[in-house]
């Protein structure tokens, strides 16, 4: 495929694309410490030095698949929670966690990369990352908080409820198969009502 | 420390411990295939030929962790099961949530690698290790089961609400922090209640 080799050019966003995904898929099968820069290039079929005109290191590679993925989840789970109501907790709850679902059955092995390699992550930008993870889960843990405060939810547990439900639906990543029983909908609508239930809705 | 080095003697079970215990430790910071025997026999302060008393090789290694871990986890379940009477479906949600809560805080990163280097096992323990992991799932898919059939739980989904509770609570091994604000006890309590309410309790 020289056609790719040739895309080498820097700030090309489609080639840094495929360099991603190429990443997502070795890592995923042999872990951060365990890929090369070399492993990544061959899988994007470009020579290393194609590579290295779109990132500088295998760090930068994992920063860019670890700060884009928390970044388009927290632009997603916002923009749903704009869409609803601040008067209607329960409809924003759901709204979440469709997001957070849908986002986790699309992106199966990139978000479980995002939880597994967040340790090879480095200074300072695991620091930063972490804040923006906190922040995501902080955003479910408001809205059962909110729900409480209008009477709508009764769990005596808000914080934990919210971070219960962040981690029960991330974990949709790690169990969906696309030949299983239930389409990505009908688990979104299943978790919808378990968030709501674990909620004291 | 030559005191360490001179256990290296096959079938000694301090030893084969003191190995896994240090090969968590090595595989938590560099996930499996970034780490080697040599790291691990290191951090165990042990010579790579003293650790092949005891191991032919990484991957047995591996197994070792993932299969004591799921056999001990499966055993506790089990064990706690058979403690609450049969017609407590709620008592007996309590009993494996406490159990698997307080498993995953007792050992954050056996259990940690219990999941992120699933992956790296090899068949045909892989297939085998799986279906052990199932059956434990299942055994919190049949209480929910069990609780909905005699009226207890109310949850439409007992099969998708016990597999929410199981990685609800298997998410305790990524968050917890022993400084953290909450007492692993606490934690433990607000988990069963959270999952009682999954279950429509």
């Amino acid at each position: 495929m020289l056609a790719a080799r040739d895309t080498g050019v820097a700030g090309d966003v489609s080639a840094e694309t495929l360099i991603i995904k190429a990443a997502v898929a070795v890592m995923s099968e042999h872990g951060y410490h365990g890929t090369s820069v070399r492993d990544i290039a061959d899988r994007a079929d470009l020579s290393p030095a194609s590579l290295y005109n779109h990132f500088a290191s295998k760090q930068q590679i994992l920063v860019a698949i670890m700060e884009r993925g928390i970044d388009e989840l927290l632009r997603r789970t916002r923009e749903a929670l704009d869409a609803v109501p601040e008067d209607d907790p329960a409809g924003r709850l759901r709204a979440i966690v469709e997001v957070h679902v849908l986002y986790h059955l699309e992106d199966q092995r990139g978000t479980q990369l995002g939880t597994s390699e967040l340790r090879a992550l480095e200074e300072p930008v695991r620091e930063a990352h972490i804040a923006k993870r906190l922040r995501h889960q902080r955003i479910f843990e408001s809205v059962v908080e909110d729900g409480v405060a209008r009477g709508v939810f009764g769990t005596p547990y808000p914080a934990d409820a919210g971070r219960a439900i962040v981690t029960m639906c991330t974990a949709v990543a790690t169990w969906y198969r696309a030949d299983g029983p239930l389409t990505r909908e009908e688990i979104c609508t299943r978790y919808q009502e378990l968030a709501l239930a674990a909620a004291g809705a």
